[in-house]
């Protein structure tokens, strides 16, 4: 019992002050034993350190427990050289060279249960999609607009003069100087970020302005499926099984003037699933969660939730849950929105962003208080969980898993330095989270593993190991809005992944402790 | 009982996932109950909730709570305007101009119980100093070193060439230019922070090198008095009225070749404060902390140890505390003096610096185990303390106060906004804390004020209020190492200005109401 007790039970107890006794009387060896006793009761309390590692695991944790400490022994006497204390685009070439970062991209990492369906793909994905034919341009990367773009046979007509092939502004610019503009204007990445970005506000401006650009690309129809399926492919890579993902379901358009609705774009995301799981072994496929924009006056609103009936009857194997989405601060509240949510079927599952926000009080905060109350079954974000002792307790009672974000946090300036990310207070504790990655495409981060990296290196402690790691990817699955049978099947092939990657990463070190012979 | 139940005391929970009921035969209305419930139990248990507040403080509290929304407000959609995001040194100045500054300024704030000697006086102080006859300086500002300094009636022949008296480098440098370059010196201040100090390695090596050009200025005895009662004299008209302040008893000297002893310095220490609070009313002392540095090789540290034990035999009601002072990271560990300390009197108080770092699991973290376990009564920034859980627990539980300095854990590059100062998660809960400045010279802000105003608007909720700020300053006489009979009369002063401040602060409200009318 006390090895399972908390943080701040302590605030259970009577504020009396206790006589301290100090152990002056103490051997310098009982004191070490009691110290032994504490501090294995923290590590026993700890994410992760109710699995019991196979002699297997044990070797490969004792090379991932080398590779962490070499990261932090530098870091210690040379904290500038610690990647998770800088900003992730300062250090993004250090962390892709970094033997831990390979480790965790190799390892099986489950699920990954908050992305955001237009930043899922790598930035070449989308440079690869300029290609497609009938792409057009008006405005250039240079002034203070960013350029449009539109795919139709003729020259286009909307918003006045200036259309010209993207294929023609391409060859004039030089194709390499060209894929260059658009991967800085469909990505955050600035080598100057702590200039370039001063607030949170400065990047979620930035952020809406790709949204927007992006928008006529990818609702493309051929771009829309190629895109899905090259994300599908670079999460699949990166060791990445199954994908629980929110989207705005924009109506797609193609050349000859048709328009695809909600409904066939989940169409569309079934079967490009189904043809990717058929082709991929391992692979355990995509659910979806309908996430409009939370900024909606009450008409639009309405609309939505219209459409989020509809689909939970047609889709409801498929699309599992609903949120809102959109810069919670200065944004309409959740509880606005309350009389309109609690008229919904209860059997939709609620998994609301909450409290993506540093303004404890503030309205965006408290919209945590409502998506507790309206019984989300997991929380994005939740970065300002931890100063709502309440809410934290009922969540843990509740069993409501936070997805913590742990780039995106840092990029929308949320915390500078991973270290300071609440989640790490959280990770002390068996308390159920799991890591994602929102929108990797727009930090160009891998679709899993930096965050991974940046959750492993900067958020636990130097003792917590291979344990955390596993149950990350465990509780990713076991969060899911997977129905049962499906989870049990998830569960099976990602034991067999996980068993495959340690046996070869044994085979390994057994050859090289061989070769050292 | 629930109202006192904390943060994570949720983790004795059963990990069963238990089934969510969604409201959905609530009313709205019902809901809105509920939710104010929740709410309400938040607020039941923060940080100050237990304080009733009196008719005139009501009022005095609206007031504030007004200053405190308008500058969140503000935040909330402007966020690089809100100071406790910012660098201290960015925002200095638009502090200075706030209103919410000038009401803390002008507030009884109690007690300042973790601050350092050397730094507790304002860069003018120290400008001062070096007006003083028979200074000399070995150097200039513009190399790579810092120039050297000594009091001494003939030409120091120590070092080797290049002494000049200050009063001759001044008169050719112009006295407005050498006065500036002064400041720079012994402050840490810059304009361009995060250039100028990349991690906390950089802040501690500029720190070092500020306490060591200051050592020969304010060691010198007629300067160390001048310094100590000045210090006290800002400390005083920052609304600071006691002061339990660390330092390492350096020995001091003088212009006939005399050198002061420890116990002298003490003496001199003593003197002075019964001197000021004659001259001083409402001003109720100061109690001193032997420090010595922590990094010190094993027949030093006996030395300090035999000194402490000297002091305490003999000073044992001004001398009241024990501590080890320098950069935790990568310095010797308590753990390594533990055989030594055991060996100390039980009556000699245990006041540790412990877990000043971000290193969770590394040797400085693991400080945070041996000052509990050795009985410490107070925790000097125990920054890490969060990612303790068992020791968060013993803490709460034996009642010892954790020391918050916010401006200095910035300054120091713990953290960048206050917002993400673990104590921010701690001010949601009833937790023994008090606010202090640590070295406030070295960073040009007020004695106390500045820290407190960072605590209150940056880690604090919009919602908490006057009660934080008057339980802080009651924190700072309950945890005080005061005898229990001092400690009352200190209460008596404070409670008298803190009710002058009260009925004035009312006065002027309704003054400037009749006005309006």
């Amino acid at each position: 019992m006390l090895l399972m007790c908390g943080l701040l039970s302590l605030l259970i107890t009577p504020e009396a002050h206790m006589i301290i006794e100090r152990p002056t009387r103490q051997s310098p060896d009982d004191y070490r034993n009691q110290r032994a006793l504490l501090t294995r009761q923290e590590a026993d309390q700890a994410f992760g350190s109710s699995i019991l590692l196979t002699a297997n695991e044990t070797i490969v944790n004792k090379q991932l427990r080398k590779l962490k400490i070499n990261e932090l022994a530098k870091g210690y006497f040379n904290p500038y050289s610690f990647s998770p204390a800088r900003h992730f685009f300062e250090v993004l070439d250090e962390i892709n060279a970094s033997p831990l970062f390979e480790f965790i991209r190799a390892m099986p990492k489950g699920a990954v249960l908050h992305a955001h369906d237009t930043a899922l793909a790598s930035t070449e994905v989308i440079v690869n999609a300029t290609y497609f034919p009938d792409l057009w341009q008006r405005g250039n990367f240079t002034d203070g607009h960013d350029p449009e773009f539109l795919f139709s046979r003729a020259k286009p007509t909307t918003g006045g003069a200036g259309w010209e092939p993207v294929s023609t502004v391409r060859n004039r610019t030089g194709a390499d100087r060209y894929d260059e503009q658009i991967r800085r204007l469909f990505s955050l990445f600035d080598e100057d970020p702590l200039h370039a970005y001063r607030s949170i506000n400065d990047v979620w401006n930035r952020f809406s302005r790709i949204f927007l650009a992006l928008d006529p690309i990818v609702t493309y129809k051929p771009v829309w499926e190629y895109y899905f399926r090259e994300a599908l492919r670079e999460f699949y890579e990166d060791n990445v099984m199954y994908l629980e993902f929110r989207g705005l379901l924009p109506s797609l358009y193609d050349l000859d003037g048709n328009t695809y609705k909600p409904e066939e774009v989940v169409e569309i995301y079934r079967t490009i699933t189904d043809e990717f799981k058929a082709t991929h072994p391992g692979f355990a496929g995509t659910k979806f969660i309908y996430a409009p924009i939370r900024n909606a006056d009450d008409q639009t609103l309405d609309q939505y939730l219209k459409l989020a009936e509809r689909l939970h009857r047609q889709y409801g194997d498929y699309v599992v849950g609903f949120d809102l989405v959109g810069q919670e601060d200065g944004s309409r509240t959740l509880l606005s929105m309350v009389p309109k949510l609690l008229n919904l079927p209860d059997s939709i599952n609620f998994v609301f962003h909450a409290g993506e926000t540093n303004w404890q009080g503030m309205p965006s905060d408290e919209n945590l208080f409502d998506a507790v109350m309206l019984g989300t079954k997991r929380i994005g974000h939740g970065y300002a969980l931890l100063k709502h002792p309440v809410l934290l307790k009922m969540v843990k009672e509740r069993d409501i898993c936070v997805e913590i974000n742990p780039v995106s946090n840092q990029v929308l300036k949320l915390v500078a330095d991973y270290r300071n990310h609440p989640a790490a207070i959280l990770f002390t504790s068996n308390f159920p989270l799991v890591v994602s990655s929102d929108d990797p495409s727009f930090w160009c981060a891998a679709p899993l593993s930096h965050d991974f990296y940046m959750a492993f290196l900067g958020m636990t402690g130097a003792d917590q190991d291979l344990r955390v790691l596993k149950q990350l990817a465990l509780n990713s699955l076991r969060y899911s809005l997977m129905n049962e049978q499906d989870k049990r099947v998830a569960e099976a092939i990602f034991d067999h992944s996980w068993n495959d990657f340690i046996n070869a990463k044994v085979a390994q070190i057994l050859a090289s402790k061989r070769n050292e012979v």
